[in-house]
């Protein structure tokens, strides 16, 4: 039996090691032997490959991929949108499956918060069989019940992956919290997620955007993806000159809706000025628990707010992200466009730290290709 | 001309002084002179008192009244619901204008966040003519635009003043943060803005209640409002022990809905908790800016909530207060029963202490009644 | 192996014929054996008979049942709900399963209009393996995926039944057209779905609730589950005159939700008029195809309506009946009382007949009582 | 004092005449004296003119205008967004009034309905001082209460009018039957109603919209509205034949949402099959009662519709669609040019001719243009 490469995060901070595993083989029923050909590299990587957030290890890393159908376990004949399925398709799938049995699944109409919830890339020991896992590996073995699309021939692998979990976590977002056209918006941040949030505003109609970021060539994206201004958090240092350069775009009394896509906690205190009292404050970005912040809760009353959280999202946002990039030809290539670092398996870590250091657009990795294609 | 009594609020933490103010006469276009029958002391008012908010002085306090009309203005002929208005009618009034023009009350359908909004009994200095603008008086002059309501005669002032502005507080509060029926709730707090709070879920179909707080006596009228269960305060005295004891009802996730109803900002931390993932956290009670806690938004992310803020509320909502009264007699005498202590005018500042220190239920002030009524 | 007798129709508005299926033994993975204490006689099974809906024959009616399990298959270990599934523990189960993988289930989120959505006691033949799928049988096997719920020790079989399909399908109803506490409502048809809507109607917080329909035992039966007014249709013959009856209650504009619970197609015509401008008309009663009416949708648009649809229920919706009925004492006892006539299975023909004479209340069949229990 | 010119209907279906009124002079408390720039003809207006709405004869047609304003009465210093109002801005003004103090204005949130409303060019008799009333003239007397809207620089009068009503009520339209962007939307029509609601929907985030109508140069407009596919009913006779069309694009369930601009009753019956179960349906084009349909109300409960109706609009949708003119430079250009036939006033009933004869695309007057302007 042939052997399958992955890169393996083995302790926190350490270089990610290129091993092997056996191939799975055939698949059992349901499942889905899948030929990785896009890796996404997304900023919840580089926490994880940081030690913060709780994951088992060894641990093969990448929860935003697409691939290409090797083999398919009995049973499996159809994607998630019921659309026929074939060795030699390409696919994505949602990272998460919710079991639909629980609390969270059938009483209450939270699937993200379902109570035994896995996420490839995130949640499997790579010591388990079958190791296979995550995005970081030249094949991926993905569980019965995994919500698979078949990507339409229009949608390049990378567009997708170069709009990633973003967008779909963007998706996600606008549904719990949902935008009327003609909307005014501030989006605080502008990477990945913040940039998601913008592409989605824009489509949904929003009047004016708002992105508050950096640095530079994040702003020109921002603007490219559709915000109406950009406020660079390099040249305005203080709350108040931001707040000023905001209002201005929107009006004295601040934007319907603001959309926190940062991640630091103390972005609520800066974003949560910005709306106008009514509005909505969509907290998106507070994924890692980075820890307390001061916070006047008179404000939620006085200001008659509404903070909404949203966490991950379902097979039905994927769905709709490719939709969108199906539809979108401008979004489609502008999200393909927007990655700048391609790496062979090989070079993993590099792909990591490269992503970690934050200078360039989105990272991938190219598990099946050889090294030279960097 | 004769004159009118009224306890001015000449400096923060003093007595309240009887003064006379000149009789109006004869009012205005639109305007209503009004014998006040009753004026409820909110607890609001203490915060008053105590100089917490940043009101005019001197001040005659009381902003939820109802009296009976002396005199109508030209072209006053109907109330807020268009029933005809005549001399010696028993009525109530919201107890703010909102202005319907400005960018709240017009682009944005939040009219108490109107930006001119001034409230009888806290925004009117009484050193201005009229200055009859408050409940502790004899008499209130109400200015044209005023949400007058006449009370169905099924409906004692009583009952009403004794549900007070808690109840149409609460009303709007579950207007922004509607409740499902068959919905678990928890309703932080049993003061007025808690006990009105219980009293609305159940009518609108909760499944279980639970009420945090105390003393004893409160405790009891909380489930004698519709209350399934209480926890007193002064005997669970952790937030572990208190959450054990909402959950034992509610079940391991928590309520669908949670309600703040404290005011003190503390509850937001031990509240959020006791709110199921995905669920409604309803911020009714930071009315006052009592400061900063520290808090974590990464919750708001990771539970997927929705902080929902509400303030004040809407001339409709005083009618769907007066009809409740009116259709629900359970509750009409329940709220009526609620006051405990009656005062004449002339004893105004014993009835504010009294409430201050939170011995009884209701405290009112029957201005109108000679000193003996006690 | 022992047989089990069942109760089939085998030809339209012919009796019912007792027959004798071989027992099922033991059930597959994820199915259930359960013996049925108590089958409704649902309006519906009336229709059925008559051949107004297409069915396959022959059929063992029963949609509306519940029993004691007497057989888990392999896996089955909880209900929907979660909880622990034994022998002898008293169940219900949801009439129909969707399949949760089609456009309507999954991109939609209408799993009522599931593309292959069969119920029990419907859809199907009773001459396939194995036979007993419908509740006028000794024993019914469940299949993999039925959505079975245990029923609390306080909810006796007959309470459930008593409220029957109609509950869940009010709460369905409601759950697409939701109330808001305070709202007016008119409920077309004393029927047991018009029962039940005004059950819930109720308890959501409605303020007025009239009534229409009939005879005067179903009024009185409408009265007591909290209908304000009734009218009878039998006294007030012209629609201009229950028009009146029905305003004088809810005030010169009409209901802000009229529902539809009659069938009739004309009840339409009736209807849309009772509701206010605005307003919504929630269109329970049209299950059958009882053809056209003669309509003017010129009046939706004028009047601002929203005509609202409802199929069926889900799993939620029975298990919020449930809920309901564990915790509304007195909403229990008077689904209980409502049944009025109990047949052996012997006399399943008799029992429907007794439906469909629209005499009494509830008929249910007792299957495995005997023959002298009626 | 000088005197102004009016087109005057005095009789159905006979041509306007040309009438002089003497001039108002200075406008009372509240009221406003504008020179009518634009004024659009409505298809309402041919309505009016063939005495199909009861309306008061003689009067001056015109219910959607633009103009300069010469005299603002004492006290209207603001517009109805709060921006200065002074004499010669260039001003539009929504066509009705509401109270503000009625059933459906306070009580029910349904200014539409409001029990007085009454609309410039429509309700008032022109035998009544001060009889300019309506667009069809030099000038216009505005009442106190108008919701004036003082035009940004950067939106010519002609843009605002090419949209016409159109816009504002297919604006209200979406209000009341909100699309979720990457929804399918079938238009049935495209009349100026239509053409709006392809705008808007397209401007929401609709994923694929398809138009159904005629003749030629309407598709075309369609088209480049933002249609993706639209179904020629000139080419396409049979309700089968369309059908098929238009699931070929949106699939083969139906569109999530449909929304009628037609007018003719027969539409709904074509249009209820071309939506999805659960979908809704916009019946956004029945302003005029045109009879009866045999129509079958089982459809709403089995495909569990929602059949929303919308009449007319709120300042609130006048401001709505001003911004997005302003802001949207492609739909204000588009907008702009869809006026193809300029008259001056003494041709106004050669201007409402060819309106009715449907042949080209809107026509506008000009009154105070001299006649060469044509």
């Amino acid at each position: 039996m042939s052997s399958v490469s992955a890169a393996v995060l083995e302790k926190f901070e350490q270089p990610l090691r290129l091993t092997t595993f056996p191939d799975p083989g055939n698949p059992g029923a349901g499942e889905a032997l899948v030929k990785v050909d896009v890796a996404g590299i997304c900023g919840t990587d580089v926490h994880l490959w940081l030690g913060q957030l709780p994951i088992p290890l060894p641990n093969v890393l990448g929860h935003e991929s697409a691939g290409t159908i090797e083999k398919l376990g009995a049973g499996l004949e159809r994607d998630w949108r019921g659309e026929p399925l074939r060795v030699g398709d390409r696919v994505t799938w949602a990272s998460s499956i919710a079991c639909g049995e629980c609390y969270y699944c059938r009483l209450k109409g939270q699937p993200t918060r379902c109570l035994t919830r896995k996420a490839y890339g995130i949640s499997y020991c790579a010591s388990d069989p079958p190791h296979l896992r995550g995005g970081y590996a030249q094949k991926i073995l993905l569980r019965a019940g995994t919500a698979l699309f078949r990507l339409p021939d229009s949608v390049p692998s990378e567009a997708l992956i170069g709009a990633g979990c973003a967008l779909t976590t963007a998706i996600h977002g606008f549904d719990r919290a949902p935008l009327s056209w003609g909307d005014n918006v501030v989006v605080q941040g502008t990477g990945p997620v913040g940039l998601a949030a913008i592409a989605v505003a824009r489509v949904a109609g929003a009047a004016r955007i708002v992105a508050i970021g950096g640095p530079k060539h994040r702003l020109h994206l921002a603007k490219s993806f559709g915000a109406d201004a950009v406020v660079d958090i390099a040249e305005l240092k203080t709350l108040e000159q931001r707040r000023e350069a905001v209002l201005a775009v929107v009006g004295p009394y601040g934007a319907d809706q603001v959309v926190e896509c940062v991640g630091y906690p103390d972005a609520v205190n800066e974003g949560v000025p910005l709306c106008r009292d009514g509005g909505q404050y969509l907290v998106l970005g507070q994924y890692a628990d980075a820890g307390n912040i001061s916070f006047n809760p008179h404000t939620i009353t006085r200001k008659q707010l509404r903070m909404i959280g949203s966490w991950g999202f379902e097979p039905r946002h994927v769905d709709r992200a490719i939709r969108l990039l199906e539809q979108n030809t401008a979004l489609r290539d502008q999200f393909a466009r927007g990655i700048t670092h391609r790496f062979p398996l090989a070079q993993a870590d590099e792909a990591l730290q490269t992503a970690r250091a934050w200078a360039g657009g989105k990272v991938v990795i190219l598990p099946n290709e050889e090294p030279a294609a960097h």
